[in-house]
């Protein structure tokens, strides 16, 4: 009977927006797109992040620089509040430049390698072992200790192909990265090699964290390039002895204490309904950090922007947040969910904007199916700015992750996405990939978020 | 009357479709898409036409080759039939890398031009002349001879940042290329510079087609980046007097025999029912002609390579037509035409591909509002693969143009196009633009189309 009657309620919410409303929410989103393509300045911003601060990972001086930033640049938008959240976060260090080499039949063939964040280093002569190739988790189990102890363990489970979705395929093959020290310490491995996390097939090696258990020995890992992985393999196929040589000195220093950065803008009607849009702040240290993510975090700046410089006053209170330490730790995210059960605050709804400045294509939902009609009616006022799919049950995003406990309906902002992994925690995630009229339909559609969730509210919110 | 009808016999094909077939039609996608993410050739067969023939401006030697490669291609897929179309084309040259500067207080300020296709040169010293700036066909007729007599015009019109589509700000701004040189000779002016088509600011000069009429003075023209235009303007606002400096030694040679290459796959049950598919294989000098049009081309030879390697044989006749000189004279569609009506074919649909090999996003369909039913059911059965709207009283393409007299149904395929413009039609449309995968998806909607229109004719036709 409940979903019957959440359904009847939707129908009539949907009859009613069906006319008068949706022609509203549709001229409201023209002139969100007007201002910003005609006055936007969230391309410049990201400019300056690329390129006058650049890489920025938590605990370095340029996440430091980016907090500083990101502060000023938003108390110059007129918001009725801006405000740092502190917050302890890890400090990873990668150290000199990784050094790595295949061994095999009397030669050494060097490869392209990074040490994967949060890891530890090799020792200053590094390590060599003859190498173990497997395609993923649990294969090592099957092999049991006998065959893997003393050797490097060589992930090398590729990106399934025949996904629609780029990101589906990363959510597939992640494991070996994030889970496969540990599993390989388990069975006494001395290192571990992980394929990159990507589609393409090029020289540029894919950082991103891996995770460690205390009561286990903690093992180095780096991140190989797909045709340095597939050059292994192929040794591996062909040789009876394989040997891997590798060489990092990252480590773990001491947390650091950094911060959230927040602005809002309070809600004319309903000011205790809070809507927060964001990105992170933090990204990995091999690039600029364009993509992933400094398009979320100008986009989430720009968004709020559009209702200040056209003079609306929304309904419920709209908030960004720039989250600080995404990458590896997500502390910022954890710290804003504490603070909103700490302040006894009211999330209806939180939107993530961290999977790259593309043009927009799906929104994910964190919602129960029966209340599908009102986000079918989103995407269709949000569909001229690209968005064809709304999808429940989906993603919303790691940040904002922590607040879905507390009962917010999470939105994840998912552009087109065949790219993103070609760039992600690379060398190549630099401003030059970024176009700037894609970076502004994301704009654009985040901000017709926030107004129609302002405006309407969401149901038994 | 007539329209009522078509309108009840879209809605029985609608309903019909709308359970059996298009769940038939879905699994059929499915098969194409799995085969081409599986065991795909076309980026591999881009990489060999950018890279080992490169730039193939029709009447080139690079164009010669490129005819002798696709054929070889195509005969290597198993298609029914290959065969060339010859077809006379023009051969321009570009000569010399273009000079130029500004002429300004005493210093000459070098800018980043490029002839535009078709134009004549300077004349080995150059040009030098005061500059008039305009923005956009019309202006000079106000003006008058007197204002214009001597000068080099310079249109300075920039694409219009307030459109939804890239492609209709090129639509409103490509009219100065076209037929600005025509315009100023006109009223007397000695040369045109003309500002770069995109909406990208940056140093690379877009070239292009432009045209002359015979019984007028044929002036030289080139275009200049859009960075360099910002600062021509903004000398012309600041300084009395500002020369125009420009050298290009351009030049239009004897006409040169070439061809269409063509392949088919004839229909099982209306053999004589074709439809065709096609990109065009000459690309301009400045590049590889990666996105224009090397993506067309081998996304148009994949696209029947998957019903061969499958082993389908349509209902309907399937062509795919790689056309000559779509750049700089439509020689290719003219003669693919002219052909078809000579042999009396019966050419029920064409598609072009020729937008680039980014996501797919749109179908335009130049058909009767009241069909569109039809052609909306296939955009249901394509969403995953990316299609999100279907346009009627769109623009199919330019060397399917041609067609349209026939009584052609045209399929335009517009994929995502907010970057195309960033490339088109200069140095930087490379073989490293294109995202494998996105090309993939291009391929998998135009076999889906082709198999629609085969197993399901178009109506009235």
């Amino acid at each position: 009977m409940k979903k019957l009657r959440i359904f009847i309620i939707c129908l009539l919410i949907i009859s009613t927006h069906s006319s008068w409303a949706q022609s509203q929410d549709s001229i409201q989103l023209r002139r969100f797109f007007e201002n910003e393509f005609r006055d936007g300045k969230c391309y410049e911003w990201l400019r300056d992040l690329c390129y006058k601060i650049g890489p920025r990972l938590s605990g370095s001086e340029n996440a430091a620089k980016a907090v500083v930033w990101a502060e000023k640049l938003m108390r110059q938008q007129g918001f009725d509040s801006v405000w740092l959240q502190p917050v302890m976060v890890p400090h990873w260090v990668r150290g000199d430049k990784e050094q790595a080499y295949i061994v095999c039949a009397g030669k050494k063939i060097p490869v392209h390698i990074c040490a994967l964040g949060n890891s530890v280093g090799t020792g200053d002569k590094g390590i060599t072992a003859d190498i173990l190739e497997v395609h993923g988790l649990g294969e090592l189990e099957k092999l049991g200790k006998e065959k893997v102890q003393g050797k490097i363990v060589f992930y090398n489970g590729a990106f399934d192909d025949i996904v629609l979705n780029a990101g589906e395929a990363y959510g597939k093959a992640v494991g070996q990265r994030g889970r496969g020290l540990i599993e390989a310490a388990t069975y006494g491995a001395v290192g571990v090699v992980v394929r990159s996390m990507t589609h393409a097939m090029d020289d540029y090696p894919h950082t991103g964290a891996t995770s460690y258990k205390d009561s286990l020995q903690k093992i180095p890992g780096c991140a190989i390039s797909t045709n340095d992985a597939q050059i292994l393999d192929e040794l591996i196929h062909t040789h009876t002895s394989v040997q891997f040589y590798f060489r990092q000195t990252s480590r773990m220093e001491a947390e650091v204490l950094s911060y959230n950065v927040v602005a809002e803008i309070k809600g004319s009607t309903y000011p205790e309904e809070i809507i927060t849009v964001g990105g992170h702040l933090d990204s990995w240290d091999l690039a600029q950090g364009a993509h992933d993510d400094g398009t979320g975090v100008v986009q989430s700046i720009e968004a709020l922007r559009l209702f200040s410089s056209l003079g609306i006053r929304p309904k419920r209170t709209l908030r960004c947040c720039l989250f600080m330490n995404e990458e590896n730790g997500l502390r910022g995210g954890l710290k804003y969910a504490e603070l909103a059960v700490l302040n006894h605050e009211k999330h209806i709804a939180a939107i993530e904007t961290d999977a790259g400045g593309f043009m927009p294509r799906d929104i994910g939902v964190t919602d129960a199916p029966e209340k599908m009609p009102v986000y079918q009616y989103m995407q269709t006022v949000l569909a001229p700015y690209g968005v064809q799919n709304v999808q429940h049950d989906a993603w919303g995003g790691a940040d904002i992750g922590p607040l879905k406990k507390t009962g917010t309906v999470l939105f994840g902002f998912h552009p087109d996405g065949q790219k993103y992994f070609d760039y992600h925690h690379t060398a190549q995630d630099t401003f030059d990939k970024v176009n700037k009229r894609e970076l502004q339909f994301g704009v654009v559609t985040l901000s017709g978020l926030l107004w129609m969730i302002s405006e309407h509210g969401l149901m038994n919110r």
